[in-house]
């Protein structure tokens, strides 16, 4: 560097800063801004508050791993939903993220077990049968006597194409394959509610 | 628990989970649910790719801490600025924080050193004067030959009100105390500007 030049415009932070804020923004949501002014508030932090994040997240990836049996989170072998012999393990419900699950078990509806595909089927994203857990759900279909899949993958295109791909695969099996119900949600306003919400709110009317 | 009953709902994820939920939710602007999303994005990723920002929040921890003369944040006992002699030290531009230093530097108008506050003055959040780094500047003062301090504390009723109290504590010295300008930003538009700006900018008015 000549003297009197200015250093890279690139490198403009103390190398251990600039390597967090580097991190913080290939989070999802979280551009060079935010990661900035969220390096720079843990640096302003008493020293052992910054610490806690970054152990909290190394102690997570070491401790934390997939359910060998349905994929959720957990600290085990098997998923503290997997090991509960007071659920119905009969009756499976097929979730795209580890996350879903939670939101499930939330509504306190559902007493059966999960499968997590890791996603759902999207040919523009390169994500075809073999990049989800599918191969896994056969295997557990051939073994564990499932007799309902409630395919509760979102109800967006794709999530709507994994369920349907899902039944198609498994329609020669004795088995009752599901879809969560689209319609209004609850508390909701028919003038807010988009025409396709209400196309499926129509097509999948119940008689009262 | 009973049989039959739910785990508490607090409790929603496994714990090493929950626990880097709680440390991204303590981060500024960044909610519960955001929190959520983070880990579980974390989760999803190759197990080396989220261990990356762990261990780049922790070697920061070690590694940065406070320049001995100016605060700002180095992996040495005196930063890249203090330790440049080509710039000249007897200019010394006081900032609220660290961050602002990599702001001024990057409008390359600026080759004096840097005196980072810790913060404004702030009746409201119990910051006085003894919770900024006030003393410090003082002791440089006395010892270090400073001719002019520019005041670049933020435009707001905080960082004003320490720009005029750190002016008032050192009138008695033979120093030059300046204050960055107050006006429209370039490119602005008279049309948005708030009264407080326009105001400042009619009393701050130059000759052409």
């Amino acid at each position: 560097m000549a003297i009197g030049q200015y250093p890279d415009v690139d490198m403009r932070f103390e190398p251990p800063v600039q390597k967090v804020i580097d991190e913080f923004a290939r989070l999802p949501g979280i551009g060079a801004k935010t990661a900035q002014r969220l390096a720079f508030h843990l640096m302003s932090l008493p020293r052992d508050a910054a610490e806690r994040l970054g152990e909290a997240v190394l102690e997570m990836t070491e401790q934390v791993r997939n359910c060998s049996r349905c994929f959720n989170l957990t600290s085990q072998d098997l998923c503290s939903i997997c090991s509960d012999t007071r659920r119905d393990h009969t009756l499976v419900c097929v979730v795209e993220r580890p996350q879903d699950i939670s939101v499930i078990e939330r509504t306190n509806e559902f007493r059966g077990g999960y499968h997590v595909l890791g996603g759902a089927l999207s040919p523009l994203r390169g994500i075809g049968p073999e990049q989800l857990r599918i191969p896994e759900l056969e295997r557990r279909m051939d073994t564990e006597g499932i007799l309902e899949l409630v395919m509760a993958t979102n109800p967006t295109l794709e999530g709507d194409a994994t369920a349907l791909y899902l039944a198609r695969v498994f329609k020669s099996r004795e088995l009752r394959i599901t879809r969560l119900a689209s319609g209004l949600p609850v508390g909701g306003d028919l003038d807010y509610a988009d025409e396709i919400t209400l196309g499926r709110a129509l097509a999948g009317r119940r008689q009262m």
